[in-house]
């Protein structure tokens, strides 16, 4: 072969290469851009994910711990003959909210209220010509949310139009 | 310019595109190499991150009651005239404790106990000729824990050997 078909050989060569690494290049950035979006996708919801387990945590350490504020209620509800010890455990109380407060949990309004099927939780109906319908005139167990997430609806007696022949609706 | 010139010509540029290419190419590798290695990392510390949070969500919340335990017990501790009073608060206590163990918190070992710095805090010595020097024998506040992780030690006093001279050591 003479130089001037070697040179052409190698030329064409070349423009393969050329054209192969164009592709490549080109794939190898496409892949680039799209590790890219998805470390930024998986931040994103990494940062999400956490307040979850965040919230979770502190639900799960809460739940069992309101019936344990339920049992104390209904025993203070009782009273007792012995004024000095009622106190200790009325102090026992008030520092129990405090402490849930505290833990970030708060009571769910309830009385007083419209009717809320996200917070509340309807035990019964009961007439009533004081207040509109839909009302909440009863609370038969506090309900807590932490923020706008619910941890246990408060259970409630809701208002009914009040009717001569079915009082109870 | 003849035609092999110009083929010269064109097979230089060539030569250095291929070149170009190449290093460009060996970047967007190294890129992409290094941008999975990130991923990985952040996967794996997204995983562990996200039980820490789960852990200190549950810690935030127990934390204050722990308190409310304490105040509890310090009453019962008193006793009562209220026998039935009485009993109703000695119940909130038993669901209390098991609450607690609910969310996942346990009481941490002490008396009896070698004095471990990481589940104990010191907060007197009493000589004794009963127990080994360093045994705790005495628990003055509960501590409680979450699995190996401490949510507050408990505080105790510990033996100090028995000294004719120094009695408190």
């Amino acid at each position: 072969m003479d130089a001037s078909k070697i040179d052409a050989r190698d030329r064409a060569l070349d423009g393969e290469e050329v054209a192969r690494l164009r592709q490549a290049l080109d794939e190898q950035e496409q892949r680039s851009l799209r590790l890219l979006a998805d470390f930024d996708n998986l931040r994103r919801r990494t940062a999400r994910e956490q307040d979850a387990a965040r919230r979770e945590g502190r639900r799960a350490a809460l739940l069992p711990l309101l019936s344990v504020l339920d049992t104390l209620e209904r025993a203070l509800a009782v009273g007792s003959t012995d004024p000095d010890f009622y106190e200790g455990m009325a102090a026992t109380h008030r520092q129990f909210m405090t402490a849930l407060r505290e833990a970030g949990a708060e009571p769910v309004d309830s009385v007083g209220q419209s009717f809320d099927p996200n917070f509340h939780e309807a035990a019964a109906t009961a007439p009533s010509e004081s207040v509109e319908p839909g009302t909440v005139v009863r609370e038969l167990r506090r309900g807590w949310r932490v923020g706008d997430e619910l941890l246990r609806p408060a259970q409630v007696v809701v208002a009914a139009a009040p009717k001569a022949n079915d009082p109870w609706r």
